[in-house]
């Protein structure tokens, strides 16, 4: 008998990872890159109270964090209209992502997303023995009636839909979403990532009522807030909903300095808004980056742009490599047809310069 | 049919919490406490150089944390004299658990543990479906052959051993818990969480060789560097089984500025022995105030004491009770006989001379 005995269910798992770091990456090619654009981070960076008073805080750090989050819960519930009791706060949304998947899916549940939707949210489904029903984008956008339609047709526990969407950057209107809710089936509940709904139009964060038991809204100080490496979100919902992931998650699990930062970080409304500009220029400067390379920029509401190769999934993955090659960093959609495009994160505008460099001889090696 | 559908194994779960914050008792209780002493923290406080790392690392803290943990695991591998494949860094022990009992527990899987050992493994162990099965402790000590005998009694998979031990403080030298290896059951893995153990006396750490894949080793920054609100631990093991995390861990879950600070606290190696002399000089100083209010101290390994309050378990809770409501906070084991104790995290002089000066009244009303 080998020792350890695992469960059949890890025994079945592949030992794949969702995503390699830019850190493993750097390692491999012996350097450093020149421009990190890959993994949708807010390089403007935190809030300047966010970083003092994460500061402040660590010569406290010999404490645990209040396993409750109650100072932020509440200044969360404030911020969005509802009660401490629809909010939980957990490490990130990938933490949060993890835990709502251990409390609905197991071995044979059928969960609804989409083909090229995120990749750790299938990890997490997979990894609790759920079954991936995957239906394709319609004009590189989520397909909510297609994702709606199959969760019928297979029993859906549970739907992923991003709005706005990674990797592809487009959106739906929050009005729409509300309304594609009369088509869920009884018994599956929407999980709605709005990872990136900061940097959106208005009318893109959905009206879902603060108590309705059929969605469950996941946020982050990851993007808009600039906070990835602090690892901290939140989830809206249902009271009871939000209750029952007191059964499973690590209570203890917050960092401290995390749990002060995102506080002050949702206070710096001013720095938010700056932001918000400085995310719609860099935008706006890839866009131009790419027309002068004679490829297309997808219209984009969140932090990074989907920029269109203008030929397959080969090609966009030669030029990846090419930009990787010269340092910058950057990643690309999995599936066709939206691995036509690369996926480039909004930077200042040295990094986005390093890529106006890079970009042309990257074409042309992957030109042939 | 109602919305979300959980899990049977989910529905079937009590929502009951392994610890309530201290936080939570200073809202109810509508005042703060004078002396912090209920949850193992080191009062004593990180390495200043840690500290001076994660605020350095503040600023920077956009960035996702690198997923692999490249450069602590490094140094941890060469501290343990093991391989950089024998380490897994996680958010803390408490995650590490949950990880490593997802990995091998399924419903109805047996899992053996002490009577009165760390709750927050069962809550895992619960969580998963898996069966505990519970043998006394011997002496206030883990009995290591009931352990073994019973895990091959039940056939476990799993078996968790603390050295030294909370909450009682007590040790096993770990020459013997290597011999006792030889009585663990083929198939089955024996936990050992050293959480407590640079508190010990030399030759408390079981000299277990890295590669040796019934074992799986935890130790945590929380205790003995101070940075238990940083959430940041590690696990020893051999290379198949720390590998084995990565089908089912949050890659991306690391907070920067723990990573950083985890390193800076390593090499801090003169702060370590001064928290350890403080740590000793603090046993004295309980033991002390013990002896004073004729109570007996038992010896510990640790950074906590539990004191025998000398009668049954409903006389120590009246203590606790007392003690928490002269703004003391402490905690207790939940088990008898060992609830006959009080639990006692070291402090500062300053805040055990809050105790002592609590501890009189607070047994004089317990006594009624």
């Amino acid at each position: 008998m080998d020792t350890p005995r695992y469960t059949d269910l890890v025994q079945s798992l592949p030992a794949n990872v969702p995503f390699v770091g830019p850190e493993e990456q750097e390692r491999a090619r012996g350097a450093p890159f020149a421009a990190r654009l890959g993994a949708n981070e807010n390089i403007f960076g935190p809030s300047p109270s966010a970083i003092a008073a994460m500061r402040a805080e660590a010569e406290n750090v010999w404490k645990y964090g209040d396993p409750t989050s109650h100072d932020l819960r509440a200044a969360l519930a404030d911020a969005m209209g509802v009660a401490t009791g629809n909010i939980l706060v957990g490490e990130g949304i990938d933490g949060l992502l993890g835990n709502l998947v251990r409390l609905l899916i197991g071995p044979g549940d059928a969960v609804v997303t989409s083909d090229g939707a995120y990749p750790t949210f299938n990890y997490h489904v997979t990894g609790f023995g759920g079954v991936l029903h995957k239906v394709p984008y319609r004009d590189d956008h989520e397909d909510l009636a297609a994702l709606m339609t199959r969760a019928h047709e297979v029993g859906a526990k549970l739907i992923y839909l991003a709005n706005p969407d990674n990797p592809m950057g487009t959106w739906h209107q929050g009005t729409d979403i509300v309304a594609a809710l009369d088509q869920l089936p009884e018994g599956c509940l929407l999980l709605l990532d709005e990872a990136y709904v900061e940097f959106a139009p208005e009318g893109t964060a959905a009206p879902v009522a603060g108590n309705d038991p059929s969605v469950i809204r996941m946020r982050t100080f990851s993007k808009a807030y600039g906070m990835a490496g602090a690892r901290i979100g939140y989830a809206i919902g249902a009271p009871d909903l939000i209750r029952s992931f007191d059964k499973i998650r690590n209570h203890f699990g917050m960092n401290r300095m995390a749990q002060v930062g995102a506080l002050a970080a949702l206070n710096d409304t001013a720095w938010l808004a700056d932001i918000q500009a400085k995310v719609a220029v860099a935008r706006n400067t890839i866009a131009r980056i790419a027309a002068e390379n004679s490829l297309v920029a997808l219209p984009s509401a969140t932090n990074f742009v989907a920029v269109d190769c203008g030929r397959d999934g080969d090609f966009a993955r030669a030029v990846l490599a090419a930009l990787v090659a010269r340092g910058v960093f950057v990643r690309m959609p999995f599936v066709a047809p939206q691995d036509r495009c690369i996926r480039i994160s909004c930077g200042r505008p040295g990094d986005l310069e390093v890529l106006a460099d890079a970009l042309p001889p990257a074409l042309a090696e992957a030109r042939g």
